[in-house]
């Protein structure tokens, strides 16, 4: 077992949370902002110091790779350099630079492996400046079409495209992640299982399935004073209680379900005026396809009509259970047991670049405490404790496979 | 029995819905707004045409009086001009037209009456420019401090003070309604119990007493994919139960309590995020206030907790029921009975300067039909049939009063 060094670890983390630092210890590292570009530079110029090859392809993605002792597809590590507003300082970068000190390590301790390494930054993961999220991931998987994803544009009306242009991290077709021997990606987990089951990390075995509906519930609106009861057509009393219906047999179904109303707005949403419409969101996510197709008949069957409000649903999208190569999750989970590390395998409820890159490379994720649960906010938390545990399995499952020839 | 002339009426109004018009033929004319300004400029050009003595007060409020046989408080009768933003052509405006065809009648058919008639136009009824609504009236019965109401601005920080001293519409407060024989003010119903009931004319007794609350339920936002539900505080499904909850309660109650839940948001309102917070309004109106004080307990015994989530609710404000004269709601009653239109005698579950007059001088309210129930918005209406026999109600009301010599 060779382990990373923490201290080095922590610089690296502290290091980058400069870029883009809020007031109260999170970051705001949109996608190609000057931050992220500070961030990229930095990032190049540490692969660059102990010998990396830096190359970009034309969705910006970076790959700084440590060449094998062969001429072997690479086994590829990393994750994202970008954030949302005001998140935090290790949702993404903590992937990356956990890569990068797995580097550190292979060199400073002259491991000579025949795989070369390629820690990779992907561009737009968050998707908090340019929509959608995981854009260069699904244009390298084939999931989306490039020509849309770099006409995408942030809220002042610049394009993805013109960004990268102007980033200088826009580089070649062919120097896109094609055939490699593995991906794996470590992340905070963002979730709070880890912290309450008090383990070290979570092996991650693959991507939850998930459906997502827009619920539109149409009544009438009127005066809130001079409308008696029995003539109004109201949706939100029908909301609430469809909702609380829905909940029990959401219930009923298995109970690693996890069911959320993130999103409701009510028009015109005036104390005095009875609500036209009330409209939100119901998603869904479980592992196994027949409770989410619970899920779904659950909605679809909802009737048209209740207590004079039409009832509209609409699927805004799902996406597929995605399982991880099992030979790379064996690689992660057998790194954590000769660690001595407490592990349990799970999936993600939240997605990752390696959902996409899972469909044509053998993948798996590496998940680390988050405290709290909490992400996507400055106070997210991992300690640096947690953080080294988390590369020292990264380090470990890499030589694995070395050890393995997984691309045989 | 007299009748107006509902031609010079329906012309009135075609002319008076030039003022702010919108494209869907409502209006937009703020308080004090150049719309609002041209309309009262040509107010107080069709009062001096017929030598009515036109005053302002120092909040705006504009008074056109035809003088009485002898010095008597005059009788008042009008409403507003102001509408809010793409309201209708009735609201407010049909309450100061009928009150002129009223006027024109009487001066037409040379009827002399012992009191004075004054119209009135108050300022900044619907609080739609100007926060709070029934500004003026608020100020004139002392329900208001005048110096708070200048104070307030519009959405481009304007200040009522200014607005109102620009637009040559400021007078003195000694020109203020004072002392008074009777107000009557005739308005639309705003609601679809006449129309639904067949009725021509609302006989108004009174204003419903209301409560208004907001609350608040405080849970623990996290990732909707990654957080167990066993695992979350999630406001939204204990917010949904609660109000099923409460409807059963308030079903339980009186059937004439009107309650609405008008105003909803979630925070931070993402349909992968479960909220931390939920807030609504609860708003309740009643005749009794007993069947209010039921509402009021409903609320406060809400228990602090629910599913781990905190609740919070606080009282954003009340009124009492406002009982009208009894002597001019018989003199509106018997207008009605002697032009032979069918009409009951109701309270007004929306608010009305008349509430604030009531106070100090004796009043009622004459309400005519709305199609559907709709106000404050492009499509409210009300027939021009319907209108009329409105202006002849008021008419004849006001000369039962000048008869029956109600200041004695």
């Amino acid at each position: 077992m060779k382990t990373c060094n923490s201290n080095r670890l922590q610089q690296l983390i502290e290091l980058f949370s400069e870029y883009g630092k809020t007031e109260n210890n999170g970051v705001t590292r949109l996608s190609l902002s000057d931050e992220d570009i500070a961030a990229r530079k930095k990032f190049q110029e540490l692969c660059e110091e102990i010998e990396l090859t830096v190359t970009y392809d034309d969705m910006g993605n970076m790959y700084a790779t440590l060449a094998g002792k062969q001429n072997l597809p690479p086994i590829v590590i990393g994750s994202h350099l970008d954030s949302v507003i005001k998140g935090g300082r290790f949702d993404g970068v903590l992937g990356v630079l956990t890569a990068l000190e797995a580097v550190y390590t292979i060199k400073e301790e002259n491991i000579e492996l025949d795989y070369p390494i390629t820690i990779v930054n992907f561009t737009n993961e968050e998707g908090a400046r340019f929509e959608p999220s995981l854009m260069a991931s699904g244009v390298l998987s084939g999931k989306f079409d490039k020509t849309k994803m770099i006409a995408s544009t942030d809220k002042n009306g610049i394009p993805f495209a013109q960004a990268l242009n102007e980033s200088g991290f826009e580089g070649l077709k062919e120097n896109r992640l094609k055939e490699a021997s593995a991906y794996i990606e470590l992340h905070i987990e963002q979730g709070p299982v880890l912290e309450r089951k008090n383990l070290d990390i979570g092996v991650v075995e693959g991507v939850l399935g998930m459906v997502c509906y827009e619920i539109s519930v149409y009544g009438e609106s009127n005066h809130a004073g001079t409308t008696p009861i029995s003539m109004r057509k109201d949706p939100m009393f029908t909301t609430a209680n469809m909702i609380a219906d829905m909940q029990k047999q959401l219930q009923r179904l298995d109970s690693d379900l996890v069911y959320t109303i993130g999103r409701m707005n009510a028009y015109p949403n005036i104390h005095t005026v009875i609500p036209s419409e009330v409209t939100f969101t119901l998603e869904a996510r479980h592992r196994d396809p027949g409770v989410i197709a619970e899920v779904t008949r659950m909605v679809e069957e909802l009737p048209g009509n209740i207590n004079g409000c039409s009832i509209k649903s609409t699927r805004l999208w799902d996406r597929d259970t995605v399982d991880f190569n099992e030979g790379v999750v064996n690689a992660v989970e057998y790194a954590c047991k000769e660690l001595g590390y407490k592990e349990n395998r799970m999936y993600s409820g939240a997605g990752h670049d390696a959902q996409f890159i899972a469909s044509y490379i053998p993948s798996a994720m590496i998940f680390v405490p988050s405290v709290n649960g909490y992400s996507h906010r400055e106070d997210e938390l991992t300690s640096y404790k947690d953080c080294a545990k988390g590369a020292n399995v990264l380090l470990n499952a890499v030589l694995k496979l070395c050890l393995e020839k997984v691309s045989k």
